[in-house]
């Protein structure tokens, strides 16, 4: 209703140039066929970007975790676009989701590390899990985020699995 | 006022109870000798009990994290708590903190391992590195707590340093 009360109060040329818009973004929107992320070519900016580090891939589940990671400028490695996570409550299973292209692409052997970067929920983790039990006979490291206090938490306001997992993974300070 | 109207509604003999009981708090309350946490002897439980590993000691802002680290079941050493850390906009020096009896603790030689677990904010990263800055010379471990992201949190509504962070500090799967 606020959607449609404001485009009648628009110009309507305007109006007809947003339905195009819409119109070539259902189109014209491709994704990439090596990772899944939003891409307008076969392959996206990423996966064709020569200075990437193309044997570390990051599995996320969906392309605004692409961008979360890419704007910390932290990694610059590849990406898998999951495109959702395990969960039986949503109907959402193992084979709605993009897991057996990454076997695939972990089959060809080029690949030496693959980061599990899911969120870390009850659904996360089983994901987690499934894809890890998938890929456990291959000659790759299959690593995970690190968990723990978040930047600018107040230590006493931390949840106790998060603080307790920060203790038990400490590290060496570094000035 | 709202403490005076309630007092009022409540029998007499309450309310002179509850003064005394708030008299005997503030004579009666000590704080342990050797870190500082609230106790009703010279030395607290934690310090007393033989079961703890007494060469691990964890370093806090307050009583209230010594709380909440024993919550979470996963710490088995001692403590030291610094009763704040430097704030200079609060006016707050090293030398209004329990850091120069954390010094002649860790010079007696019987500690192996010091961790930081001060909030990470800015006015605790600095009190970590000033700390670290005087216990260099000394032949021990310091640590600090892993930061990450926090249980249960979404991905991409995680803070870019933290998600950076985890991505940089990312560890073996472990099923």
């Amino acid at each position: 209703m606020r959607l449609v009360l404001h485009l009648l109060k628009r110009e309507p040329q305007d109006v007809l140039l947003f339905a195009q818009v819409m119109k070539e973004l259902v189109e014209n929107v491709r994704y990439c066929r090596t990772c899944h992320n939003l891409s307008d070519e076969e392959e996206c900016a990423i996966c064709k970007n020569p200075k990437r580090d193309h044997a570390t891939v990051c599995v996320v589940e969906s392309i605004q975790d692409v961008m979360a990671i890419e704007a910390t400028q932290q990694y610059n490695g590849v990406y898998h676009v999951l495109g959702g996570i395990i969960s039986p409550m949503d109907g959402i299973g193992p084979q709605d989701l993009e897991i057996q292209s990454l076997v695939e692409r972990a089959n060809k052997g080029d690949i030496e590390e693959i980061i599990l970067a899911l969120s870390p929920t009850m659904e996360g983790d089983t994901t987690c899990f499934y894809i890890y039990r998938k890929l456990a006979d291959m000659d790759l490291k299959v690593t995970t985020l690190a968990r723990g206090v978040a930047q600018n938490d107040q230590l006493h306001y931390t949840d106790e699995i998060t603080l307790g997992r920060s203790i038990v993974d400490r590290r060496p300070f570094s000035a």
